[in-house]
């Protein structure tokens, strides 16, 4: 691979953290956007920033014919202020590639999404994607989901029947310190782009060994819009590490490190 | 069993369908909701209001202590304007008996529900509920869901995501006349109590052989919030028929002709 990574910012002026996002999001575009690409999916969360970033610097060229499709309000305003065209799934129902952020990301690229309460907009956007792609830092790269991120796994509910869900997660699915999220910047809890409200459940090792099983489960309980387990849809993930290299994670199981560049 | 059918409405004011809800109603709750019931579920739809009307004539001592739960704002209105004590479900998590309407019941007692798009909180009421019973006129007993009911199962999604769902179910559901329902006294779609919208899906008696298996495959699409097929949920049915005979359906298959009383 050519060492491609050359950032525009210079040495110093990102974080560590930062700096390992940024090099996940590049190598993630570098990879699977290709000119032949027009529809493409764009993500949620901290790394995807990155990724709007190094799209733009493909130039007018490889843009100016493509679409591409966000997953909410943030990557909305994403695409619109960085000049490229916007489009809705609705219209583009398939989509050559999508890129997304992730809270963690499993052996099996198995992922927990929901962290910013968008994950009903991003499954449908990875659902629709010929190919998904995962991008973040090395502190989501784990072996089992629920290893670091504490929350656990965020659940989309609609209000009527929060109380309910709650129980039913607490007594017949073993998570009993799953919680009503609570907004930051106004009283009451996170309402969802979609009027609802996010339950996180934190689940055991043990239940995390098969989040497809856990999945199903919570979506069948009455009142769950949607649950944040990505299961057997990611195609790769990338992980920006402290050092400037990054691994690549493939389904099936291998793993690549790409050494840092210069 | 004592002859307690004598409606105080005079013979001849209600028309035979009407007569027959009414004699449903009226059996259900003289078989099922017993002086030591204390937290009664109302449910939806046109025999709802003879439910009421039967609990209402057990007399003021046999209500005052009781706490009655709607499913939706025709139940809640029934219930003030009744008199009864309205509660709430998240502050009775069980109730000891549910009576609500349906819009077809299969010989296992599968129905389905949601031609008022109330389904979801009926189905919080249903699954919170010690004894579920169903009560419809005769027209609503079949052998197999999809008989009659022509519209087929409602569908609540979120808006976000109907055009999505709506593919699968033409592309991989065999619902090719699945649509979305619009609304007639408003422009656009039908928008349900939770803001949502509602698909309308009819199936084939194949597939309707065994509506647990679609009620699950509907269920864990993305963007689904509730399926209008409630499954092995209700203890028994009551139907009246146009003779003044009430057809009573228990959960294992046995059926009761109860004959018409004076």
């Amino acid at each position: 691979m050519e060492p491609v990574l050359k950032s525009p910012i210079p040495a110093g002026t990102l974080t560590a953290i930062e700096r390992s996002k940024q090099l996940a999001a590049w190598t993630a575009v570098d990879q699977h956007i290709k000119p032949e690409h027009r529809v493409i999916g764009i993500g949620s969360g901290s790394t995807v920033p990155y990724v709007v970033e190094r799209i733009v610097l493909q130039g007018y060229e490889a843009n100016k014919d493509r679409v591409f499709i966000p997953t909410g309000f943030q990557s909305k305003e994403l695409i619109i202020s960085s000049g490229l065209g916007l489009g809705d799934v609705d219209q583009y129902p398939t989509i050559d590639v999508t890129i997304d952020g992730a809270d963690e990301v499993d052996l099996e690229l198995n992922c927990i999404k929901g962290g910013g309460a968008c994950h009903l907009r991003e499954k449908v956007l990875a659902e629709a994607a010929l190919t998904f792609i995962l991008v973040a830092d090395y502190r989501k790269n784990v072996d089992y989901l629920c290893t670091n991120f504490k929350p656990g796994v965020p659940i989309e509910v609609v209000p009527f029947a929060y109380a309910k869900v709650l129980r039913n997660l607490h007594e017949s699915l073993r998570s009993p310190n799953a919680t009503l999220r609570m907004a930051v910047a106004k009283a009451g809890p996170v309402v969802t782009d979609n009027g609802n409200f996010v339950i996180d459940a934190p689940f055991s090792r043990e239940d995390m060994t098969d989040p497809y099983a856990i999945m199903a489960r919570i979506k069948m309980l009455t009142g769950v819009v949607e649950v944040g387990l990505f299961c057997h849809m990611a195609k790769a993930a990338y992980f920006g590490n402290q050092d400037g290299s990054v691994t690549a994670k493939w389904v099936g199981g291998k793993v690549e490190q790409i050494p840092a560049c210069q």
